[in-house]
């Protein structure tokens, strides 16, 4: 297809897609002259992930890059990919990577959730660093997330995920990673909006006379 | 207390306890003479309440008006306030109202999500519009929600969602509100970070030879 139809297809202005190409995010297109390059299936697919990422996922541009660096050197398993690309989400800077080793003392509180939460829950980075964010929040808001609370969430949430990863690992690498990644990120405001469905059931079914 | 007491255990500015008293959002305090006026903990709790609901769950002004709205009129059952609270936290406009008639047609996505959901998934406004935004956001990104996955989340949110109301109920009812507004609010970073912990954790476990 012409750049043209790229543009109309994939809702992303031409200057836009122009700095993609640049940056070296988007790879160029097929010349057919000078002056020309045609475009296929595999420019629009990626154009889409990275308005996803950015508008309905809410990543920045640096975080974007890094999830389709992973994208593009896919070496080792579906797993090893998956597992760089869940970093790649979440990292903040240069420095922090996905690791199993903990500074000594860092992130107190969510490491002593995950003993509550129970099996499947290693501290990990990066995920372990936004827990102990959030786990901060609501302790400074006076709710702070109790033992019985961590318990019930715990295996809830991990069955959950566990149907979430076997769906991406039927798929082919590439194809599972930017699953995962989309996956990880969008269905947040859906989860989010489930529970508030459940939330507004459950106050509205206790109201009605036994 | 006196004010800059009040503003040093508050953090919350002498500007902004101001604004909230001229604003009816925080009551004045009891007046001592014809320029001073004393705290108490009702006081700072209510600051902190407000802190809670602007910086850390990210509530608008007008909604947290909304929210303090329903706390300072504490009519009907807990369950009442909690409903009435519930939509308080969401409602975009004047006119949207939490309501069980919901227009013809309406949240199409969100609509027939809820029977995959299952039972305790009645479509109910303000969550049914949230959700039918973040479906249409998993839609367009090409991971539309499956029935499969759908009926993997309904009972486990369900569960969780009755364990927290269940703690919520056993306080009286203008601390169950603020519980409830806060803990729905600020309890969705802290299920999003238990969720990507547990992603994580999946992955590399995966990744071992078995």
């Amino acid at each position: 297809m012409q750049v043209s139809e790229l543009v109309r297809r994939s809702g992303v202005p031409l200057a836009t897609v122009k700095f993609y190409i640049r940056e070296g995010m988007l790879a160029p297109g097929q010349p057919t002259s000078p002056r020309r390059a045609t475009y296929d299936e595999s420019h629009l697919q990626r154009l889409r992930l990275i308005r996803s990422l950015g508008t309905a996922a809410g990543l920045p541009l640096s975080r974007i890059r890094k999830v389709l660096d992973v994208l593009d050197a896919p070496e080792g398993s579906v797993q090893d990919m998956l597992s760089r690309a869940m970093a790649a989400l979440s990292v903040e800077t240069e420095n922090e990577t996905a690791t199993d080793e903990l500074p000594e003392g860092a992130f107190p509180r969510a490491r002593a959730a995950t003993v509550h939460l129970g099996d499947g829950y290693r501290p990990r980075l990066p995920a372990i660093a936004l827990l102990e964010n959030a786990l901060a929040a609501v302790e400074e808001a006076g709710i702070p997330a109790t033992p019985e609370r961590l318990r019930v969430y715990g295996p809830h949430v991990r069955a959950m995920a566990q149907a979430e990863i076997s769906e991406v690992e039927s798929r082919d690498p590439v194809a599972a990673v930017e699953f995962a990644v989309l996956g990880t990120t969008l269905y947040e405001p859906v989860l989010n909006a489930i529970r508030r469905l459940a939330h507004q059931n459950i106050s509205a079914d206790s109201r009605r006379p036994a």
